[in-house]
């Protein structure tokens, strides 16, 4: 059965990376039956069409088996008003297909340890898995906005303000996730919260403990998202994998992602309860070199495998794709971003060629 | 003129690490008119008076010029509900004083460059200040708790929920804090938000950049908080001074502290309007090693410092207290946090002697 996928390349260089991981999908040798169907987002959809998330491109992406993404923004966009900026595609399209799981693995591949800002004891053979729960939270949570005060002690001062809110299920279908994700590895979860403090994070943490009574085998333990901050810079091989809220998981998924001082290597996966998901690079839209054919597609060549294996099931060509990069990386082909000396410096396309060829 | 101090010393190794600071309070050679009083507060004060922070050890903070805190918690308060529990202390104290501007320094000792779990080249020489606004934001914000839906996707459901919001002068206040300390160092502040989520990072945003008109000679950015997560991480010493909410610094603060790999050197001040400040470690009580006298004290020694610079107008004795933690640190003393081979290793009380001959 052919598989759909829409192709969302996005601002910056977005176009570029996913065109090589486009052409990772294609190759004879993973023999994919797919479809693959292109539509602007992001600034880009803005300047062709008005709207960073058009009518048409939600269409598809809602219709597709899996959207492959590339990155969306660009300063240029930064004067519009709020609803029309690029970030609103990616937001948009998380809320209209509940895509409530972001699986972002921090992994450091062996080859690259010097390009960490962190002592190479401290993170060589780093591979955590960080589960953001991706669809509530403060990101979405009404009221919100800015408001002129009636009473207290900033009476007729303007407010801005926002609402924190997670409901039961929410927390339910997120805590699953990662259960089975730790089953699968090493059996420990670190729910992150700021329970000391908020009841948004205590109420989390009650439903963690109670979802954890389903999952015996998996060791469940709570962190402060303060202190769990500090661990990730302190030691973060001690965890395995990392659970929490959208507000925290964008914060801490990014300082993990960091700690690997290779984040043009690192793919990242959104899903909802039907295995819909959207695969992206967890790196940004890099405005500043888009267009010169250096940036690093390895991310979202590596989004496009695991893309394969939870939307599409077909892990098989996933364990291909990966074997294909790790072959690559072993050959001592770099980008400019994980570039240093002794290895050979590639463009964009050319790594692009060279995981084809692995492949 | 005699100043009061109230003397907090808290739980854990609170007490111990105090007792040494106050030990150089009280130093003759530094000639101060002080009149420490002790009181209990947290997990301590909960033992003796049933609530973290008792009528008159608030009333007493009330009345003094300064606090000198110690650190809250222990893991045996943890069941508690959650008005009795230790950190209830510091949150009352904050609202209850107004002391809405924390500072805290995260500055690299170059001899303990080692202490890091960063390259040395990466953090040598660090010296950040985090502001971080502490009596608003989502830790003080109503409506909060838990409620059970009555309409909407999650209908008949319970949730969990806390209200994020910041009023105009709360965020000019901290605005004129930080573009002061600005002044004083190399001129450069980065505003940390969300604002591209978020109503209240946004109207933070705008406040900024309408202070920054006052301040032409600071150069001011603004930095989403997932990227200043990941900066600190790659480039920390690109960072002069930071200002945040109140739920963002207390993640970028424990970050950057941990960035040096030595916390238990770190003070932070909190003041309000009147320059009544309480000063505390940047560190926790850390049970498990309470009372084995081999907790670090500088943290609180260099808190006692900040004291007598911010509240008590006594910079020179300031000066003092800091050159003579440098002097221990140059002959090679070390608590066991900091120690390493070829280095002194020495108790708690033994690193409060060796500052006091130092004075
Ligand atoms: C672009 C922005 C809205 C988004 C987020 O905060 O979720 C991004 O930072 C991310 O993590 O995917
Ligand atoms: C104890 C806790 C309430 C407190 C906070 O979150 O502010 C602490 O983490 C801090 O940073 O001082």
């Amino acid at each position: 059965m052919t598989s759909r996928i829409a192709v969302l390349p996005g601002d910056g260089i977005g176009p570029e990376i996913v065109e090589q991981a486009v052409r990772v999908l294609r190759a004879p040798a993973l023999n994919l039956d797919l479809e693959l169907t292109e539509a602007p987002v992001g600034g880009a959809a803005y300047v062709a069409k008005g709207h960073p998330l058009p009518e048409d491109t939600l269409a598809l992406a809602k219709q597709s088996d899996a959207i492959l993404f590339g990155a969306v923004g660009d300063w240029k966009f930064d004067k519009l008003e709020r609803a029309l900026r690029p970030e609103q595609a990616v937001l948009g399209l998380r809320k209209a297909l509940g895509l409530f799981a972001n699986l972002r693995p921090a992994i450091l591949y062996p080859e690259l340890a010097n390009a960490s800002s962190l002592k190479p004891e401290v993170v060589a053979g780093l591979d955590i898995l960080i589960v953001r729960e991706l669809t509530g939270d403060i990101y979405f949570g009404q009221p919100r906005g800015v408001r002129t005060l009636e009473d207290g002690p900033y009476a007729g001062e303007r407010q801005g303000y926002d609402t924190m809110h997670y409901a039961e299920s929410e927390i339910r279908r997120i805590a699953h996730v990662a259960f089975q994700a730790a089953a699968k590895r090493q059996g420990r979860l670190c729910s992150v919260d700021k329970a000391n403090v908020l009841e948004t994070s205590q109420f989390w943490r009650d439903i963690m403990i109670d979802v954890a009574r389903e999952y015996p085998k998996v060791e469940l333990s709570h962190m402060y998202v303060d202190n769990a901050a500090m661990q990730l810079v302190r030691e973060p091989k001690a965890f395995d994998v990392v659970v929490t809220g959208n507000l925290f998981g964008d914060i801490l998924s990014d300082e993990a992602a960091m700690l690997t001082g290779s984040i043009g290597m690192l793919p990242s996966a959104s899903l909802n309860a039907s295995r819909q998901g959207l695969y992206e690079p967890s790196h940004g839209s890099a405005p500043d070199i888009a267009g010169q054919n250096i940036a690093n597609p390895l991310a979202t060549i590596l989004s496009a495998a695991m893309m394969l294996r939870y939307s599409l099931d077909a892990a098989p060509a996933a364990d291909r794709i990966e074997a294909a990069v790790q072959a690559v990386l072993a050959r001592g082909l770099r980008t400019a971003d994980i570039f240093e000396a002794g290895t050979t410096r590639v463009s964009t396309s050319e790594m692009g060629d060279a995981v084809l060829k692995a492949l």
